[in-house]
């Protein structure tokens, strides 16, 4: 491990989530100077006395020991939707990007591309977990993750809808991943981990707490493109999330449902307000993600590129060529399949867009391109 | 009855509801001069030729056998909220204020106040019934009339939650009111007759038909100050309600309902659209309607007069005295129990205010006042 991501190891085990002064520091600062700074007993005093107790390569043991990977910002697979953290306004005097995240499960973060949280209430109605289930089955089999936390009701009909189709699940804990809370759901969030992802921004021993599940809010409105809010009586911690989702400038969605039940008053109020909009299918959900390449978000789409615009036989021939050392045409040629003079055409083409050169009479090779 | 409503009780029975060009020509020359254009046999033909075979005598005859009135723009019972036809856009090639309404029940349909339309689909559901009937009683409860058609399914229940709060309820027929429509609400609609109103824009004996519905549509969003539309499936004649009550610049609301149920498909749809407010209770509906006094509409509401300026004393005396003949101090004394200098100073004031006049010396009487 870099000496980078020891520090953020440490830091994110030292502090608890979402204190925005301390991801401001760690980005002003760099995170090595701030831990050396709270690793020599400066800087506040909790910070400081827990950053002493602090051992890294036991960290990082029990890190192995659950399974799971300890990311930070730069990382191909850090979630690029948890960058607009950086700049999203702090709900409740929380907030920031996080200072390293742990996840285990095979799913890519990097890749998430457009995700739909779905969000709700523990205490959900049957029709509620119906329409969880059934949209998380649809969104899943159309190829977008699901994300959601690791609760009981809408939360865990999502992940198990999500998981019946086959399709990539994330949830996101408020506590570590040695002990995926709450018990009761441990089978679901194993299969999860399994199939998908638990993602977390504690050290696998914390225990979650109930400003650990507000702060773990932002996570989940983060990762998703859009927040679908299915059921939440009159005070809902769904709503929670929905801030977060405003403050990031995210889609927020929600289910309709009986006038006369109290666990859609949430939903009802969020729609009249003009908070959320009103979706009653998972093709009003996708639509309301706007006009996407499902797999890759706007930020990440790739820009049109020179390679974009080669001929077959130019993209053939790059192809063939190995990226580390000269070929000859004869080489080309039998590789491709393709006649000397095609061959040649296309070498010229290359050339011309400056993707090959000619170091010796004869003898071509690809030019290395920029990172 | 005059010249003028006699014409117009012609008219209203030989053209067909919802006739623009009808109503901009009685508008331009006057009812009687245009009954006696069609009944001359001039005029379109199918017009004339219904407008020949009317006996006027005879159809008053089944008005009243109808137990019904035949009101007439001008009228004091005119509903206020029709007159806004006479400037909504057409909708479906229909439009145009009524040339007369058949009224049957003691409502006064002057004096509906801030009503609320209530409207679905026939085919509804125990959950859309349930908020139909509980709705219904909310607003009737509150003081609000309720109107509504005369179909299976809302529209009773609508009618069923009204009359069991003792409150108005108004039922809208796209036929004559001789024969209430359907059969299976006859005694239902009889009831609405006995406590409020049944309403038709066609003669005693007219049958219901296709067109009349749409047509009578507009009359029920032109009665209300807002339509609430409770259930209706993906094609559903509340639609074409909600048209009227949008060209009539009404207020749309629209219960939502389990996402599952085809019957909320159109309520949704209207919302998403962005034509309806979502309302899930009955506090919604009537904040919906604005900042109103809930029996008289704005455009009825009494502008201040100079009666509203008088003192106590002035009221007591100006009530004391007698319409059509003058009278004395001591008469007014006597009934008011006043002394005579207050009778006097009070006298003196209300002649400086122009509200009676000393016809002889010592004699005082009421000036009349312009209609």
């Amino acid at each position: 491990m870099t000496d980078e991501r020891w520090a953020r190891l440490g830091l994110a085990a030292a502090q608890d989530a979402g204190d925005a002064d301390m991801v401001k520091l760690v980005r002003d600062r760099g995170a090595e100077e701030v831990w050396d700074y709270v690793r020599s007993g400066r800087g506040r005093t909790t910070l400081a006395q827990r950053a002493a107790q602090i051992d890294l390569a036991e960290l990082a043991r029990q890190t192995d020991a659950a399974g799971a990977r300890f990311l930070i910002p730069g990382d191909a697979e850090w979630p690029a939707g948890v960058r607009d953290l950086s700049w999203s306004d702090p709900v409740g005097g929380f907030g920031g990007e996080p200072i390293g995240l742990w996840v285990a499960g095979p799913a890519d973060l990097g890749g998430l591309g457009a995700a739909v949280a779905m969000v709700g209430s523990r205490a959900s109605t049957a029709y509620g977990e119906h329409v969880a289930a059934d949209w998380a089955v649809g969104i899943a089999e159309r190829g977008h993750a699901v994300i959601s936390g690791g609760a009981y009701g809408i939360d865990a009909c999502a992940h198990r809808g999500a998981l019946a189709a086959d399709g990539v699940t994330v949830a996101v804990m408020a506590g570590g991943l040695a002990q995926l809370y709450p018990p009761g759901n441990s089978a679901l969030l194993a299969r999860v981990a399994a199939a998908g992802a638990v993602v977390s921004e504690y050290p696998p021993d914390r225990p979650p707490s109930r400003a650990r599940f507000l702060v773990r809010n932002r996570l989940i409105a983060a990762l998703s493109r859009a927040t679908v809010i299915v059921e939440g009586a009159v005070r809902s911690g769904a709503q929670n999330t929905v801030s977060w989702a405003l403050s990031l400038q995210r889609v927020v969605l929600a289910a309709p449902g009986p006038v006369t039940s109290a666990m859609s008053v949430t939903p009802h109020r969020l729609v009249r307000s003009g908070e959320a909009i009103l979706v009653t299918s998972v093709e009003e959900i996708l639509a309301a993600l706007g006009p996407v390449d499902s797999a890759v978000p706007d930020y990440q789409r790739a820009v049109p590129t020179v390679l974009d615009s080669l001929s077959a036989g130019q993209k053939t021939v790059r192809e063939a060529m190995p990226a580390r050392r000269s070929v000859g045409v004869d080489e080309l040629c039998a590789v491709t399949g393709e006649s000397a003079p095609s061959v040649l055409a296309s070498l010229g083409g290359l050339s011309q867009l400056g993707l090959v050169s000619q170091p010796s009479p004869g003898l071509w090779r690809v030019v290395p391109r920029p990172a």
